[in-house]
């Protein structure tokens, strides 16, 4: 929805043991310090001592709390309902690195959709282990960084571009950024990776998703986008589609069809991301 | 979901003015009575003096009011924010008539997809200006009307098929009825007869869809569920869907791939009118 | 295309080392003997070296030879090219046993497809290890046998149903049969035991692909028809097919959607199978 | 497929009244010449007195004809079967002039994909009435021309750019080009002037598709490319595709969305087109 885009919103995103009173409780206090709701979404993972989850906007236009006004008066609510919970202000744009290495496809379409509008990040700079897109980013005027990677000393390269985003990027994005990320540089950032990988997973796990495709004479190749954890291409999922193939497709075919299917899926999860509607719930997410 | 289909649960749906305020109130009056929120989905068609449309479900049991006393204890609300509201009991099975002609296509598919549990529906009987379906209604022990239909007579033939459902059904579908229905007798039942239309309208308006994509070449056919008004195939959309085809594809072959098109529009269509996912607003639909 | 449905047709399928000459000495010999070719397809592995496949069908009306005589006149061509090749007559619909368990949904669609016309294969009968769905099978008028399968003496259950359908049908369907066909019966019907496996292979091979497809929280959930081989899952994919799904969708939700989507991909693998459309190479098809 | 890209073919698009031993005789031709068939299809719009369309390719490499003894060589057979028919060569690269107005996404998709390989095409110019996506050209090192139209001398002004192209190019893609184009200039390009709708034809013909299908109220939205003809929205279809939309979309949501099918509709019509896979049939496209 475009709401967002023209009115300023502040947007809740709880989660918490389920319990009758939550709506009403927030909903409530929304009202009271004068919001006026514009957007209001809620999932329970079942009736009675289940989860709850929610996200709900309200134009920040009126509404009578700052920030930190905001911050304090919520937590009492926050307690008494055992939320895990957080505030997002829709003026302030999360800013984002971009992780590349020698396929430019996917920077491409984040970088056009992002110059039209249609993104509402900040890209603070381009990181990749090759010079090879360097072009690319300039035509956008963005800084590029490159960071080689060297299989034995992994760990200490990935270090170094840990210290180098330290408070600079709220998220990454890896737009096939073709290395395998350490443990701890993940941790760094949870749930804030966001990565595409070419199969609709957990089909063809791993490497050269297109070649297997090919190999097994399946119908249909896709592309997932999710967040990175520790454990390979076995994140929360956070969009998925697919495309046709048939014989005649070669890999070569496989891998011009599939650009068109990982353009689309990444671009749609860092919407959604960015527009603060993924939670996550153990290994699955909750799109609102 | 299926949340509803294992615990009875009670739905508003609400359109009013919006202002700030709705919400907080409505959720406040579930709370207070003792409902436990299960479903909540609100649609604002834009920021200040807009229209506010809202479904919140919250299971029946342990709520405090019986039918009459929640009718009669929701009114100065529902007065004070100037709403249009209806009140829906997940227990309480909408009943319908279902019209054919000739073709069994859409008929065997609700048969058997009701028969399995998937359609929440009580059908009352099937209606038809033709015998020629009256074995397959049998089947499922189902009483199958024969109403003629002759263009002289039109009107006196329609009000007799009127007459009859009196008092007896709570919505119609249309399962290729090859019939146009008079105004008094849409009038009698607004936004309460689903009509499966076999093109992606607005396109192919009338008679004979296939026949017309064919002839104009198109690439892609489809079905269009809607609710039927005065006007021809201009009844607000409840759900679309389409088919890839080509030039292989002979009249005769887009008709047999629209079945299985005309079959899961409709369906769907049914099933989030039964479960009380339907608001209109004009001549459009809200789909929650 | 449903042009074979109403002129007899005469169909070839070929795969033979690639060479030049083989279109032009195939549809001159169809020429000579008064044959008008009315679908030609054809597809090569790569172009030297290798492998040619052909689907050509002509007219059977106005063609010279009988059956056993264009056997005869083709050999030497066959010998020739060094091809595997085989002949089928339009009118000589194809037999079939279709396997069962407890789950009627692809059941009932194939029995509505095949009476209605969209199949075109003669139902010889309907086999099952339970007796549930005897009643679907007497509406249509269908015989169906009892065949009860235990754990410890699978082999000689199978074996008698081996030895029931011996000489009786051409191919069979496993429309949701769930037991695992021992590898003497599936050698007995190399590429022509067609199953519906409930979900995109390969993924979610095996037992219980929507609960798992659930845990793991993909955003969509698919079928997939395939020849059954020795090994479970693995064989050559026919049709696939998917449909979005989100965090609402519980796994009774991924069941109902799922067999919308089991019925569509498996009518789809039959159709192309009846009308001579698939060849398999390895482990993959050609799909004409 | 990618086999053309890198063995060199040469291509035969053929359209005869069917009859016995068109295939026999072209492939024999072929054959006698040293030709090896890498593709081939056909298609006829009934089996007797119809129409006979084909496509076929063969390698160039090892072909024993030039391109002129090529044309006299198959000109009897031509002749004795009434063919419409073209000959193509892959190493021949189209010439094409794109033109844009102010909307940049079709065009930089477009340039994006030619860089990329995806479009086997040369960019001569791109064409505008507006100076305004001038920087875009640069970056691809392409000609921009700016010619402006006005109302009052469209025809004049359309008449220089005729001109101006004259002897440069193959064909035109219109990439969200809001002009009207004159009788007397499609006429200079007939079937070779590929234009991108954003609605799904014949749904909103015309201006404003998107605000249209807003206000229906459709439950999806799509985009067509096709051949220019003198009638607006007339010609024939080359591709087609949809997304789905709900009512939480507003018009700027459609537009979002309808851009990206928008350039996956064009540049598909692109593909098929530059590797001589349309054949035009009346008003209606048949693409092998």
């Amino acid at each position: 929805m475009s709401i967002q885009g023209n009115h300023p919103t502040i947007t809740l995103l709880i989660s918490c043991p389920d319990q009758p009173g939550i709506v009403a409780t927030i909903s409530s206090f929304i009202f009271e310090h004068h919001g006026n709701i514009v957007e209001s979404d809620q999932h329970s993972t079942n009736h009675h001592e289940g989860t709850f989850f929610m996200r709900i906007s309200f134009s920040e236009e009126g509404f009578a709390l700052t920030r930190s006004a905001l911050l304090t008066a919520f937590q009492p609510i926050a307690e008494r309902f055992q939320m895990q919970w957080s505030v997002h202000y829709s003026r302030q744009r999360k800013r984002v690195a971009i992780f590349v290495s020698k396929l430019d496809h996917c920077l491409t379409d984040l970088l056009w959709r992002w110059k039209s509008g249609e993104l509402r990040m900040d890209i603070e700079c381009i990181i990749s282990n090759h010079p090879a897109l360097e072009s690319q980013a300039a035509l956008f005027g963005l800084p590029y960084h490159h960071f080689p990677m060297h299989k034995e000393t992994r760990a200490a390269d990935q270090s170094r571009v840990l210290d180098f985003l330290a408070g600079k990027v709220d998220f990454l994005i890896l737009a096939r950024y073709m290395q395998i990320l350490e443990p701890f540089f993940v941790n760094a950032y949870p749930n804030q990776i966001i990565n595409i990988h070419h199969s609709f997973l957990p089909a063809f796990v791993g490497a050269n998703p297109y070649e297997r495709a090919f190999d097994r004479g399946v119908k249909l190749i896709g592309a997932t986008a999710h967040y990175v954890t520790a454990n390979l291409d076995e994140g929360p999922i956070i969009a998925q589609n697919v495309i046709h193939c048939n014989h005649r497709d070669s890999v070569e075919d496989l891998i011009r069809k599939g650009r068109d299917v990982e353009r689309l899926v990444l671009a749609e999860a860092i919407r959604v991301h960015t527009e603060d509607r993924v939670l996550t719930f153990g290994n699955k997410t909750i799109v609102f």
